[in-house]
């Protein structure tokens, strides 16, 4: 990031916001005079509140709900701003194995935090704060974060680009290789790569720009071509930055590759891009693909990655019809399977923004405000 | 290469070149009346000739002796330039694993080729025709492949920065990690990113010109501490265009990546540049070390990837005294073990260039023009 204290980023970029049918964070935040600290609990287990970029989301919110209250807002709640808050959240996916869970936590603490202080409006510098990305998932649909250009962040906002509906037919395959912990979180991966990669400064200067256009396009017209390579060279510029960061970062295992030549001879095989992937900050495929590729690509990753026998179950989320292999393909993807390579696959599709739960029975705080788990 | 059919490299370049004793390939070339064809084995093994790297390096020979001759060179041979040649060439040690076979094949098959055919002066261009790099190894010590600016490519040839003599601390581990063939030839590799990577275009341009410049300097200087560095963030940044490439290319595996974190923790642990690692065009490890590092960097090497008892003898090449590892420094790498990540290491060191080997029971073609292995 250009700062780190504000997380603001060098580039502006863009997310696709999955399905919280299928990944989700869920979060209760409660304030009370009766509370004596902040407290937080992640996946039912306590955790440090006064970790840094907890707190500072709790100080901007809170900045934020006073500034509304002097700016005299009759509809602001009566609240008290020292009261403390209490906060569960829990993900029903693994935490930081990579598939973006502090994005998912801090915008959905964002919100939640927001509706018990009774603050309105873009909450993209509250959700920042946390973990930069965490502000394009503010939004459903395609989501830019645009980098803005002010030293105080203030334009350095999430924007939706298309809503979830705007594409239909695509379809999000998460390829979940290995849910062990990360060696290294990718904030602090992000912040050594800017100081010490200078392919990384090129990349945000002169090229990201372009491809921001690009991929915005690609989106409007839903052109999958277009968007698959521009999706697969932008995911291996990202992992390539990382590389040339001192120390190196890799984020790519060795199964990631095999994903990846797996992806580029399904595409050769049909002569044109069926299918692409991206990785984020782990070994993890996000792969992307119409509707209708699905059954058969789902198949190739069957057979180059067969299913442990007593693992998890294999297909996970959205249904998929079964399909078989044509001889063609089978020989394209070659002879070297890898048993086990896979975990599970999470089929998803793009998906709506925050939304809020108001049957109080999933709340995860009790009338107590304690996690009902704990109880 | 900035021209495909030439071998011009998009930018200069500096290799070690490491020493016969432990690294060798031998190449004997015959030209008889009584040949029929041109014919080459490599390993034992009769390859197709015709292929166009090796037909690029035969053409070049013979249109220099040609041109020799028609000098009016006194010396020359009264060799008869439609005289067919039979070459025979092994390796030491494994072949296209990117232990950089082609160019210590095509460097010694240009010298092996000039002095039957008379040709005297650099060879840079002959070698170059067969694999790039070969221009460097046709020298020892420290040289540099100068890229040069002529279209023709005259003026990109290969120069010696420092002799063998000039570093004696300076040590070279070979970490082989698979001898398994490569998905793809570093040279097909090399002209793809080209074609597809801006960053690989922008390093080029930008960053190599000066890290040239720094490297010759801390070779020059002795400067170890400078030199790890360096050789780390450009063996990064090489295979971060790699990355880069569409579609990528991928030489480092799981393992390299261990050994890269090997380095790092074992600098880490001695507050300072100890080891530095460098990866061509395949997942072995090439380490640099001054002599007093060697034994226990080695005995880290063994903690971190302990050897299959029916492996390869672990350790080959230069004797290393064995060390016993600090409960500090066994802490600092870490618990986690790859047993077999590692097949064995080569110790070796910098050394001398092609060398003549004048006795006859070293050469490969026996009397009869044919390989003494294949007889």
């Amino acid at each position: 990031s250009r700062d780190e204290e504000l997380i603001l980023p060098i580039n502006s970029s863009l997310s696709v916001t999955l399905h919280q049918h299928q990944l989700k964070t869920t979060t209760t935040a409660a304030i009370s005079k009766d509370f004596t600290k902040d407290r937080i609990w992640l996946n039912g287990r306590e955790e440090d509140v006064g970790q840094p970029r907890i707190q500072a989301c709790l100080r901007e919110i809170r900045r934020l709900a006073r500034k509304r209250k002097s700016d005299g807002d009759e509809d602001a709640l009566p609240l008290c701003l020292s009261y403390k808050v209490h906060v569960a959240s829990v993900n029903n996916f693994p935490t930081a194995a990579g598939l973006a869970s502090s994005a998912a936590g801090f915008a959905c603490l964002a919100c939640a935090l927001a509706r018990v202080y009774g603050v309105e409006g873009d909450l993209s510098e509250v959700a920042r704060r946390g973990s930069g990305s965490a502000c394009r998932s503010l939004y459903g649909g395609f989501v830019e974060w645009q980098m803005g250009q002010r030293a105080d962040g203030k334009d350095s906002i999430a924007q939706q680009v298309a809503p979830e509906s705007h594409w239909p037919e695509l379809r999000v395959l998460i390829l979940v290789v290995s849910a062990e912990k990360k060696l290294m979180g990718s904030t602090a991966g992000m912040q050594t790569s800017v100081e010490t990669s200078a392919l990384l400064r090129f990349r945000a200067k002169a090229l990201v720009p372009a491809r921001m256009a690009e991929m915005a396009r690609c989106i409007r017209e839903r052109d999958f071509q277009a968007f698959g390579q521009l999706t697969m060279k932008d995911s291996n510029q990202f992992h390539a930055t990382c590389l040339d960061t001192f120390p190196p970062i890799s984020y790519l295992s060795d199964t990631s590759q095999r994903v990846i030549r797996l992806v580029h001879r399904f595409n050769a095989h049909h002569g044109c891009t069926k299918v692409a992937y991206s990785f984020d900050a782990g070994p993890n495929a996000v792969i992307f693909a119409l509707d209708d590729t699905v059954p058969e690509f789902v198949a190739a990753v069957q057979h180059s990655f067969p299913p442990e026998p007593n693992g998890d179950k294999f297909l996970q989320g959205l249904p998929v019809e079964p399909a078989l292999l044509s001889d063609e393909l089978k020989a394209a993807l070659g002879t070297d399977p890898t048993p086990g390579g896979i975990r599970y696959i999470i089929a998803t599709q793009v998906g709506p923004g925050p939304q809020v739960l108001d049957d109080p029975g999933a709340h995860l705080l009790g009338p107590d405000g304690l996690p009902k788990l704990a109880s």
